[in-house]
């Protein structure tokens, strides 16, 4: 079923405006998560906007919190997020990281005490939309095996790197597991296997089974213990950066929530020459011989943008079921 | 056979003065490619010696050449290496980096026309031994298919995170793809299969084969599309920011010189707070659940400085007929 992108945003608004939202802060959540749904990150717009409530309900997100400084020392600045909306926090800070690389090349924000941020790509996207090289990325609650354990204390931290380009932006959205926990229950639910190798199952054998992955709940960092190793260390950054909680006290919180966050911005010397560059790079990337003549090889935000502009142009596809339900909150 | 550290960085030292390295430039030099012996990382120190020689002696790196700014905007600055010996240009980028964000709290050198670093890892420890979280990667040639294609047009692009620690440093320093292509020859030399799938058989199937995969010329990059992706986004930061060499451009030169690279440096704001976090982290990912009770869950650098250890006391780890080719230059 396909929604008009203002109607999901208007629903959206309404909802946040009942639970006590400032307008305008119920106005650019709604934006954001509508957004999410348009980009095709499903999961992570009209799909988690209950949680989202849920979370307001608890008192786990406060509407009315704004980020506070902490530090402030040149290009690097600490701030306390105060529990308040994660996405708000996030784009006041990537704003922040690219006011700082306006002033000084380069711009670092660290964030602590704030809230999930849903999609990691909305603040790449931000970023290079405002002209700006962005890196940001979040630690979460412990849900990965490291190299050598069976049980989780790494977070599935997702990292993103963006880079501006006139004909779209490069955005590189990644967490360091191979499959989200969703999309293997996505697998799951429609009886397929997964293409690649998604974790473990009981045995402790490599699996392509979601369902068995799920039982064991050993989700595979990529690249084994190169992923694991990644996982640590931007948990580590996170954390030592914004003085914040790290993946083992945002799991001892027994929900996710208060996580660290960081945000870096860094400005391009010559818009031309970095333009005709990327070209350059994105051609050769292409220009791999194709396994299948029918699949070209895409850089990652490329699929993003088609998405986006099918679903501008004929409406986001929403599930019915939980738009029906999102609509009676 | 083992040599002790003196004798090995000695011998470098000797041959680099023989090739008209000025004398400090060439202790410099061998320190580092004997230090990265003296780590474990064999295959960028000895081993890599003689290749390093040639370059010289081609006139691919060029002792004398100092790297020179072109364009500096407070925290973020922009270096040409003018084709120096990698090793040197790169010191010096993280310990200008170190300087900038001594002053800006994040620094950010990117430099161009530069040579192979070696070890990336080496510029890791050095910005946390200087108290600094530290990342750099460079670009490379063209070694890596990307996701949807058989022919390389991705470099092996290898990323180092540190972040400073007294009871020593976390320093993650990961290539792109699965197994470097000195592993799958060391695995095929001693007739093992890897332990995990590290590329593509000649069919296009995942192998295990180091054989097979080194001969269809398709190793893995980390988590299949991701680290696909995540190599194509350090090229495109690494030209971009140098306004230097892409990827395609160093392919084209037809040997690994001319390379991009990117060196950032971050100040940690209460070293105190930092130690205790970073313990708490590490302890806890430490505690996960052994898969085997004999071998516990090491974070990146742990065994870096085993290594160290051992070869400190008990002599560097060399391959006897290399160490005598080396000896003969």
């Amino acid at each position: 079923m396909r929604i008009p992108f203002k109607q999901l945003k208007a629903e959206f608004k309404r909802i946040l405006i009942s639970l006590d939202f400032p307008e305008a802060k119920a106005a650019l959540c709604a934006k954001i998560f509508a957004e999410n749904s348009r980009d095709g990150v499903y999961t992570h717009g009209l799909n988690r906007f209950s949680t989202f409530v849920t979370h307001i309900k608890q008192g786990v997100v406060k509407p009315d919190a704004e980020p506070s400084l902490i530090n402030a020392f040149s290009a690097l600045e600490q701030w306390d997020g105060n529990f308040g909306p994660g996405i708000l926090n996030a784009l006041f800070c990537m704003d922040r990281a690219t006011e700082l690389a306006g002033m000084n090349g380069i711009g670092c924000v660290a964030i602590k005490n704030t809230n999930h941020w849903m999609r990691g790509g909305t603040y790449g996207w931000q970023a290079a939309e405002a002209g700006f090289i962005g890196i940001n990325f979040t630690n979460t609650t412990a849900n990965v095996a490291p190299w050598g354990g069976t049980t989780p204390t790494l977070g599935n931290n997702p990292l993103v790197i963006a880079v501006p380009r006139k004909g779209g932006h490069v955005v590189l959205d990644m967490a360091v597991s191979q499959f989200s926990i969703g999309k293997l229950q996505q697998y799951k639910s429609y009886g397929d296997l997964l293409p690649v190798p998604g974790g473990y199952d009981e045995d402790g054998n490599l699996s392509t089974d979601p369902a068995a992955i799920l039982a064991s709940k050993r989700v595979l960092p990529v690249g084994f213990w190169k992923g694991s190793g990644l996982a640590l260390l931007l948990d580590l950054l996170a954390s030592v950066l914004s003085q914040g909680n790290s993946t083992k006290k945002v799991t001892d919180r027994g929900i996710e929530s208060g996580v660290s966050q960081i945000f870096i911005a860094i400005k391009p010397q010559s818009d031309e020459q970095a333009d005709e560059l990327i070209e350059e790079i994105l051609n050769f990337t292409k220009s791999s011989q194709q396994i299948d003549p029918d699949k070209p090889v895409f850089y990652p935000g490329e699929n993003t943008l088609k998405t986006r502009h099918k679903n501008d142009a004929e409406g986001v596809l929403v599930d019915e079921k939980i738009w029906a339900e999102v609509r009676a909150l």
